[in-house]
């Protein structure tokens, strides 16, 4: 994959749904391939289309099931699905995280699902060029829907969920309360609530708890009020009516502008984030193996400030 | 805290040792406050005594114990200890980290200990500067050692602990087997390995499997072969040996040229950081409120892509 023909090809072939071009195009991505540039500038013209819906949960509330459950759904309507699951903590390569999940691979076989992982090898802010990217190569090869699943809910799982046009939050009885939620900071980001798992005790009382914050927060005339539903995924219990909501509030963000500004937040995170990393390799360049080492040394020794030294490898550019 | 005198007082106030200065100095930090670049230079003078031991470990291996039972260690040798506590994963403040540590709290009254936590509220890269500047207040308020804790064993984890002088890889029989470190990367940044809780099942064949597997990795002449302990933190058996291999690594660091070599790349790695936010916040400056955002626009609607996008910012800096 080293001619501008092979890119241009692998470009076409995506756009049909080749399942192969699309994987091979992720792992550029997943790669930081030099290739990308001209990638994306190939893929822009065809991608806006899909509605991008972000999952985030603590561990064991059932996001994989649920992921799958509602890409069962959305085929059943006919829609072509994409799934990006991503784990920020890992350095290691994707592919061998969905590998793990049985109830991913009934969906395996279907051309019309792509499933796919994806860790951030790179530097920081890997994540933010990184999902934007491989959401573009999703669309661009025709999925109506992409589902965005993120491991954890740390801080860098949020950034990563807080791109997507719509996002939902699950949560269990008993493990992930009202306050949990709140300290986790997914109150604010939640669009969609869903308790899953409610067949077990304390379900009820989670959902009232969640209702009563989401009921305190400030709202403008208009603004979206997040629903809080139950469901039991492994059943596809309640997967209906998530479905449901997920097309409501895709409409409404149509209407009230929401989505635009939500992709317009997306786009300027990622140019920043490319504009970052084009200046750190711009800085490794100029100053590794020389000027910083040099610095480094004079930090190490007292003789200038960690500040100093910065403005001078900034000069250097 | 807004005028330079102030500045200079708590400084000088902290080069004494008075916890409540060394306190407010790591807020500055946390805070990510513009007064750092005045602390850092007045504080450069007087770094470098400080011996930097990072811990990391899965949870539940008894990271707080082993923590606390090195400090005591450590105090019984007349040494002044520091305990910085990082949790890259919350955007929450510290403090409440440590409250909970009941362990900790048998330290809590001794003068001759800090022990603060740190939260990373920042942007990307705020590990990557903020830990080297915490750790920069600790070892100009004297501390001759200073231990460096992270919560998990991520990607993110992995980074912070790698800016340490010596690093200690804590397991416990069962959790963490030789397979699960090779996998999280700890290998590789291990110094010395201790498998605590030595008194259940499952201890020898773990210690027996990392040495297998450290046994494994190529080694030129002279270099150091990590010794892998045991302990029952809880009791404070086999503590005395890991301070005794501590010192060991300490004295083989300085010998080989290690120490200046890691404080050296600490330093470039903090100057990087320093460097890319402030290029991050010219950019905001610049950027955000018209070019960014007119530039988002045009990816959205597929006019230009984000490479083209993110050179634009760069010629606009």
């Amino acid at each position: 994959m080293a001619r501008t023909s092979d890119v241009a090809t692998l470009v076409s072939q995506a756009r049909e749904g080749q399942p192969r071009a699309v994987a091979r195009l992720i792992s550029l991505v997943e790669d930081a391939s030099p290739q990308l540039r001209e990638v994306m500038a190939a893929l822009q013209p065809f991608t806006g289309h899909a509605h991008v819906v972000g999952i985030t949960g603590a561990p064991g509330v059932g996001k994989s099931t649920s992921t799958s459950a509602l890409v069962a759904a959305l085929r059943a309507q006919g829609k072509r699905v994409g799934v990006l699951a991503i784990d920020p903590s890992s350095p290691f390569s994707g592919g061998a995280l969905l590998g793990d999940r049985i109830r991913m691979q009934e969906h395996a076989t279907d051309p019309g699902v792509y499933i796919r992982s994806m860790a951030s090898r790179g530097h920081l802010g890997g994540l933010s060029w990184s999902t934007p990217q491989a959401l573009r190569v999703l669309d661009a090869a025709g999925c109506d829907v992409i589902i965005l699943e993120t491991v954890g809910v740390g801080q860098s799982e949020i950034e990563v969920v807080g791109v997507a046009d719509t996002v939902l939050v699950l949560l269990a009885p008993g493990m992930g309360d009202g306050i949990q939620a709140a300290k986790a900071g997914i109150l604010e980001i939640g669009d969609i609530f869903v308790v899953n798992k409610a067949d077990r005790d304390g379900a009820s009382a989670t959902s009232r708890e969640l209702r009563h914050m989401i009921s305190l927060a400030d709202r403008p005339e208009g603004a979206w009020r997040p629903p809080v539903l139950k469901t039991i995924a492994s059943q596809g219990e309640g997967i209906g009516k998530v479905v449901e909501e997920i097309d409501n509030h895709f409409v409404w963000a149509v209407e009230s502008g929401e989505l635009t500004k939500r992709r317009e937040r997306r786009a300027a995170d990622e140019i920043e984030a490319i504009a970052l990393a084009a200046l750190r390799s711009r800085m490794a360049g100029l100053g590794s193996s020389e000027a910083l080492n040099d610095l480094a040394q004079q930090v190490v020794t007292g003789r200038i400030d960690p500040y100093t030294a910065a403005e001078r490898i900034i000069e250097g550019l």
